[in-house]
């Protein structure tokens, strides 16, 4: 028996390999691997921006879906054929944030997928304390979308966001769709802010008011759709800098403003306005176990579509392709990788 | 009878004059005031940055402290004689932010003593509905920081703070030095960081941690002070593009950057550090009438030594000069008028 892995070996590229299959230790259990997401995360690696973390060749990937397949010693509460996704977060529990209880942003975490081996490959070998469960009214398709979906569950719980109030996103990518979708089953109405025509399309599908930023005036939308008030929450999910620039026009008094996106320059803030308006800024990274829990079932409960977002679906031979595809951009929103394990 | 009152005449002109004082109509009272406190926002008043609003001649001036001396028509809650001071706002109750509870940012906010005459004068007449007692065991001198104190009750209330959490202060004057000691009542040890040497021997001798940011490494000194966890709680209030910088490199996981001073223009943030540590930005404004009952609960118990605050006291004549002096800067913290009235 081999594993086939798809590895990062720098210099923007992917090689698929066939290695052999990394057997479970105590406390480990090995995953026939059915579908993995590639993640804009992904997508820094091949930039060649995670090198220091991934140290190629390396297998990444940590949006997954699986069955088990084996059990290490120890391991006593799961078994064979199992459908299981893995929470990506192994922390110290010994760092201020970890005593804090805060493990998931632990100032010593290691993020499985980056800063170890991940589920790009048909067989994934982890400590069995990650795993989470899938219930078999959940196809494996759409389970490798719970780990996108508790980054979602995580954003929207952090906006305190309420049934009734207005929370607009500003980029529709899959998290941002997510975000627009979880936030819909608390009873906020969803405005969704997007460049790009195929992810505005995806949006309105799915039900959601959107406005293109650059053909129409956003601040304009949002004081019409909230009659004067503003929104509650902005979910800052483009990372750009005119999206910050926007995002505290759009919000009422005591609003909020979430930063899911990752910027990596220090970005301009009016200061002024958080200020006028006693607005917040929110932070926002990863997930705990009850983000999992809450998207399982969601998913399970078809209230988060899984399918309206799953752009397209390759073989894991075809992963070098897929991240070029990426690369071009538009055009899709989430990306599956078949990995040939569990179904 | 006659009252006098600084005139702010444009210009970055003050003039004292004599003019008759106003009666109080129905549902209001004069006061004859005995101290006013000269406020940051005064200065931006000379500086003519609020023209538009103070509509020169006009008196200004909203930290004050005085005695009832004349009750308008429907007033009897009140008795003359009566020691006071005034929140200084009037809201429009109908805004979504009032609507939403949050009248104190009411969208339509009058700030009494900018957008309508203010304290700066030897009597004074304002709606019964602003007065706050203030009891006779507090001396009407420490009376005037009763508002700048409930700024600073306002925004340590809005930080959560609390007990044995560290507190940064980042700019120590008035409101810098009120937030520290107010933080330091929750329980929070604090440090302060001042580039005026005057403030910060006025912060030492009230007994908190200080740091020159000039000579010595703020970020470094707050790692060694926390133990390398940061503060939970920083409080910008030196207005200053590089205190905003700074702020969030502070902050422990989950920790609160607290935008106190008023920032003319956007800034830039280390958006990626409020991702990384899931920190909050919270902004805040003014007060709620709590605030007020909390701040003149501290002052009367000696809790915020309103001595150690004040600089100086000049007579309503020498206002030209004692925003002259300010303009200066440095060697004061806070000055008060004294009006005339009330003592």
């Amino acid at each position: 028996m081999t594993t086939t892995a798809a590895f990062y070996i720098g210099d923007r590229t992917f090689e698929v390999r066939d290695v052999p299959p990394v057997s479970p230790g105590p406390g480990e259990v090995r995953i026939d691997v059915a579908y993995t997401g590639i993640c804009g995360t992904d997508l820094h690696v091949l930039h060649g921006a995670m090198d220091h973390r991934v140290q190629p060749p390396g297998v990444i990937g940590h949006e997954m879906s699986g069955r088990v397949a084996e059990l290490g010693g120890e391991v006593t509460d799961w078994s064979v054929g199992q459908a299981v996704t893995v929470m990506p977060l192994l922390w110290c529990g010994r760092c201020a944030a970890c005593r804090a209880g805060h493990q998931h942003v632990c100032q010593r975490l290691t993020f499985v997928g980056i800063d170890s081996p991940g589920a790009m490959q048909s067989s994934w070998t982890v400590p069995a304390d990650l795993l989470v469960a899938i219930p078999e009214t959940l196809p494996l398709r759409h389970g490798a979308l719970i780990e996108p979906t508790a980054v979602a569950v995580h954003d929207v719980r952090r906006s305190r966001l309420a049934a009734g109030e207005h929370a607009v996103v500003i980029g529709a990518g899959p998290v941002g769709l997510l975000i627009a979708a979880v936030a819909r089953t608390v009873g906020a109405p969803v405005l969704l802010a997007e460049l790009d025509a195929h992810r505005r399309a995806v949006g309105t599908a799915m039900g959601f008011t959107v406005v293109d930023p650059a053909a129409d005036d956003l601040a304009g939308s949002v004081e019409q759709w909230t009659a004067g008030a503003g929104a509650a929450v902005v979910f800052e999910v483009s990372g750009s800098a005119a999206g910050v620039r926007v995002a505290t026009d759009l919000l009422a008094v005591r609003g909020r403003l979430v930063v899911v996106a990752i910027h990596a320059t220090p970005r301009e803030v009016d200061l002024h306005r958080i200020f006028w308006r006693e607005l917040e800024v929110l932070g926002v990274r990863v997930y705990h176990r009850a983000d999992f829990t809450e998207a399982v079932r969601l998913l399970a409960a078809g209230e988060v579509p899984a399918e309206e977002l799953i752009s397209k679906v390759v073989p894991l031979s075809a992963v070098p392709e897929a991240f070029a595809a990426l690369e071009d951009g538009g055009g899709v929103v989430k990306v599956l990788i078949e990995c040939g394990g569990g179904e």
